[in-house]
């Protein structure tokens, strides 16, 4: 099992980050405008449509301001029952932002892409939140040929 | 024994990739204006130097247009002994460039960082090949409070 690890740090109180991986307005902000779902609540399900395709996230863990985990329940094979997990930690002006997708089986190129193309949606995080402009799907930033 | 891999799509040759990994103007133009030594040959060190602090690579294995693999020698504690290794791989148009920097031994929130400022500088990579300007520090994209 294999993990894709980030870090950003955005200016802004954990709330703020906290509510844009929690709201439907606050995900379509940075991730994909087409999100639709339950993300505020443990069990909710969370729809993101890309371009390339789709993925579902299921809510199963919550700790307002501090932690949010997600699973994998619909989306490309290699994605599905993997989890990604946000964790929050104020640090003077800024909320560090821990962030995870783990248990991926092997190594795979598909994985590779898939790191990249996480650090520029968490840039894009910090930026909506910074800024209130962020580049979610399809104002994404692409790393490859891929997407 | 924990890795970050990226990969992005560059839409150029394979040898203007190669070029920009081993050459001090090419390196200097997407990492850190601030680099010296030889980068094409085994054995060369590259000094690469920062504002945060320098680090440096010993070439333990180049494959002209097909690969390179450094080894640092000097840097942060917990890059020391580590390797950054460089594949490159031809699809259509783009040269796909797979990159892992294995071997971390624990996964601390300063390889959450380097992961994310990694996905940064390939970005910058990318950008240099492909428009002639990329963003080496001390011109780089901040991730958070750290750099």
């Amino acid at each position: 099992m294999v993990d894709i690890l980030h870090k950003v740090g955005v200016q802004a109180p954990p709330a703020a980050v906290f509510a844009a991986l929690t709201t439907v307005e606050g995900l379509a902000g940075w991730w994909t405008t087409d999100t639709r779902g339950r993300g505020d609540d443990p069990g909710g399900v969370l729809e993101f449509r890309f371009g390339p395709g789709g993925i579902d996230m299921k809510v199963v863990e919550l700790a307002a301001g501090r932690r949010v985990t997600w699973e994998v329940v619909g989306g490309p094979e290699e994605w599905i029952g993997t989890r990604v997990e946000w964790r929050l930690e104020p640090d003077q002006d800024y909320t560090g932002v821990l962030f995870a997708h783990r248990g991926w089986r092997e190594p795979v190129e598909f994985m590779h892409h898939c790191s990249t193309k996480w650090a520029t949606y968490l840039m894009s995080l910090k930026s909506l939140i910074e800024t209130g402009t962020g580049a979610p799907d399809p104002h994404d930033v692409k790393v490859d040929n891929w997407n």
